[in-house]
């Protein structure tokens, strides 16, 4: 393995277990030496990669906002419209809050106090959820009367309530618990006309 | 003032204090120090009543517990029915996230996992929310179709969504938010003959 390829996989696994170590303590008790040796890394090795916790921190965030981004961008397909897209992308969400440690922490972040710039992660995912309503508003896809800022807003408050309380007891993020949200939203949010499955494929 | 109102008047100011300092750094590093100054008290009186900061944790969370059991008890009125008085809890619940910092860091202290032994708050809330919701369903109140088990998912989702986001932004906690999200769900949720208003007293 040449150099590069190594520090690149240094870093790929200091990320993931910062991810691990926030996601378990919580950011302040998090120590480096811990995330250092979770990857099983010195810590001169670590310190060559990020300065200080903020940075990892960031770090986490960041990949979480890309793996988010790629989701998002997966549901506009060709088929189905916006709303489809959304629900679509609600259920790759839950998916990447049960299955991918970084996506949790970069969401746990967002909501520790004791991590006071965090929350980018949940602001992309937030404009991205109003975008698509914005659309499937321009497109007659919802039913008279719906705000997509006020729609926007319950959506994501029920994405964030889901992720902090499957950090507790993973149950949340059964994927029951989205159906079941939906089955109860969709009926006001969507034109008759528009034909929605709680879930387009099977994955 | 005796002795003993003293006493019972420095513990309710440690609470609080206990609160807006957990509620603004977390958990992990609030310090007991920092607690005793912001309630004006010495440390030595701070561990008369606390042993630890786990204690007053637990005093917080208490606190909170008790706040929401008078709240909820009170939208059980003879008037209204149990969708009225779930709609009305989640409205003064939201009130006391804005308002009522042992609220809110009983909340926090839910989701911070450098706390582990917390989420009573919650569980409390969560049983309420399925018990309120199973009379509507046996009083024929809830729409055809309808889990009262999924729905009392969904609505503690949005609320502790809603307190996570509003502790970063307490726009999150403004009335149209929980507006919105009832102007959603309830055609979903309850069946045409139920009148309910999105708020019943104008408080």
């Amino acid at each position: 393995m040449v150099k590069q390829e190594r520090a690149v996989r240094t870093r790929k696994s200091l990320i993931r277990a910062a991810a691990e170590v926030f996601a378990e303590e919580g950011y302040a008790p998090a120590s480096l030496t811990t995330i250092s040796k979770r990857a099983g890394v010195s810590n001169g090795a670590l310190h060559f990669h990020f300065q200080t916790k903020n940075e990892l921190a960031q770090a986490v965030e960041d990949e979480a906002v890309d793996v988010v981004a790629r989701l998002v961008k997966g549901t506009l397909g060709p088929e189905g419209g916006p709303l489809q897209a959304l629900v679509d992308a609600t259920y790759g969400l839950m998916g990447c809050l049960s299955d991918d440690i970084v996506v949790r922490a970069g969401f746990e972040l967002c909501g520790d106090r004791a991590r006071r710039s965090g929350s980018q992660l949940v602001r992309h995912w937030h404009q991205w959820v109003e975008e698509v309503l914005s659309r499937a508003e321009e497109e007659g896809h919802l039913a008279s009367g719906v705000s997509p800022e006020d729609a926007a807003a319950a959506i994501v408050a029920v994405t964030v309530g889901l992720e902090v309380l499957g950090g507790e007891d993973p149950r949340w993020f059964a994927e029951r618990r989205i159906i079941g949200f939906w089955s109860l939203l969709l009926p006001s949010l969507a034109r008759e006309h528009v034909l929605l499955s709680p879930r387009r494929n099977a994955r």
